[in-house]
């Protein structure tokens, strides 16, 4: 069976990135299947591609090597890595972006990529690790090395962390992390916070120019260009607008605050 | 030989969607090969949808899985469905999108997805059944599973109508359906209606800020920056410019009436 | 081994152009791997795909057949073709692009594409050879067939130059020729010239509002927000800001001059 590779980055489409990349890849491991995640992510944005990743890792099968590429420090200290976490390989730079991705548990196994035997060239480009170490890293591993070859064992990545909301038994601040494609607004609210501070109480959820009072499944229960609270399909509260964009009408842009407030009596 | 699956939505390329839904597919049919058709669709528009899809579709080969999600009403009464039409298959919401593109032919087969057992999980995120009800079903298409054993037969579909350019003897009035990446203008006025109301007729075409007398072959037969009228690739009238954007240029939008008259002598 | 295709193209990702050439592509070659190199390349600017490519091409494996579709002429006298240089073939209009790629030196084969039994239909449509013509001659090619037989030989491209740097013992003049996603602005002096004309002296840089006059190694050498000169990874002296964007925040676009100028002691 040939070894998927997901591809993430800040890279963009309009430029020859991502193909170099993948005909680095394709050279050395000309069996792998290769599919990208988003190339879309803000410049420099560790934050964002943890979350877009955080959204669509879980989906692969076991054994997808997944590469990703926002890396502002390239050339600088920061180290190339390679790790294992669960069934899944990641392979790029440890600026915090997977600290981030797997919330400081520390990974199965950690490498950092000090073998220029694995690399596209002894001197790489200083510029672009991504086609230089990182590509061909990833494919190696689909080639069938294992780790403890591309690199050697490393016992902590660089640590980050996610900003939580702020919550006791009257509510839940928090703030928009993620503004998507259609304009829904994801919060840093998971359900199950939600739900435990809520106790079944009456709710009064503040953010942008709206205020929110109801919780409901899915975008259709209410009317064309009306508001709604919906948990979305990643469990994070969410501000949408049926059939119309949630960001724009209702003022509201990553960042931005959401005070959730639970009435006094049940 | 690997099933092909194509995939459409208005999901754009900046969130994690279409990557959930691409490793959702490949863990239950590791073998499909997977091609997008657009994920830039406007959001929540069917028609565009079903304008893509109709230039597309019949370049793929037989047995191709179409995996169409453009789906406002996720999570509502709309029917999820899988559905063949000739030698093509097509998994998405029951939103009219299908019956556009068919233009109202009924599909050779059709069933309604009311079988958990083919789901991601049984049960699915109300906000998207791309990723937990529509790509599992494609992929186990793909993985050789019939349309009977996914769901259950059902009747016809829910309908929904291209409106049609009006014609008489003097002319046709239409309006522009589709503005490309280019700016070319695309009508909803076919080639064989145009000539059958021509007559081998002189013309005159009222779009946005032009009049145009005349139908080329193609682009380059006019100078740079001028405008002109053609039958694209598509077989649709389109307005179009030499080397420039035909929708700036004239200030032509989507649904931008078009007005032909046909002279009154040969 | 399945045979690799990439595709470049100016068709942009919201129309069905790109998918229509995919799937007539897996109707001839099923086994065909397909890889975008990009397809949001300015319309009808073969500067601009020629540039892409360069920074592509050298990096996917042997054999790899390069499907290019920026077409301003479709339909008119351009001569569709298809060639071999060094291992890689391409397949596209003779418009200048494959001049600029190659700077000029002839291709190892070059065909003129004049066979229509290699073709989708023997009347392709006038605006869209990419999807009737150029695809499917790379499909053919992908499934074993020889430039020889898919078309004629030519002797010669329609030539097309890179406008060159002005340079002297003082200094060189160039321009800005790509602007990346990053907002990196590179321009066309290539790092063997500027050593060879620097020769160890001190420099000023001349470039949209600001003064440079170090080059450094890569972006984070220079505090976050500064401005810098560097070589990317394109080996051109590239104009850069560390974590920011040079084009915006310098006021540079493509075409912007460059100025370079030595001073007189070492």
């Amino acid at each position: 069976m040939p070894r998927l590779i997901t591809l993430t980055s800040d890279f963009g489409l309009r430029d020859a990135y991502v193909a170099a990349m993948k005909g680095t890849i394709l050279t050395i491991a000309p069996e792998a299947q290769l599919i990208d995640i988003a190339h879309e992510i803000t410049p420099h944005d560790v934050m964002e591609a943890a979350f877009v990743l955080n959204q669509a890792v879980p989906f692969f099968p076991e054994g997808t090597i997944h590469l990703v590429i926002v890396d502002p420090g390239v050339g600088t200290e920061r180290r190339p890595v390679a790790l294992r976490h669960g069934d899944h390989y990641f392979v790029g730079p440890d600026n915090g972006l997977f600290a981030l991705l797997f919330e400081d548990k520390t990974p199965d196994e950690l490498v950092v990529l000090d073998r220029p035997a694995y690399w596209r060239v002894p001197n790489p480009s200083k510029t672009f690790h991504g086609r230089d170490i990182f590509a061909p890293v990833a494919a190696h591993l689909a080639a069938g090395r294992a780790l403890g070859e591309v690199g050697t064992p490393l016992s902590a990545l660089q640590p980050l962390h996610w900003a939580l909301p702020i919550d006791d038994s009257q509510g839940i601040r928090g703030w928009i992390v993620h503004v998507d494609h259609f304009g829904n607004c994801v919060t840093n609210i998971p359900r199950s916070l939600f739900h435990k501070r809520r106790t079944g109480r009456a709710l009064k959820c503040y953010v942008g120019n709206a205020i929110l009072d109801e919780v409901h499944t899915t975008y259709g229960v209410v009317d064309t260009g009306e508001p709604l609270l919906l948990f979305g399909s990643s469990n994070f509260l969410e501000i949408a607008v049926n059939a119309g964009n949630a960001a724009d009408l209702l003022d509201i842009r990553r960042g931005t605050p959401v005070n959730v407030v639970f009435s006094e009596e049940r």
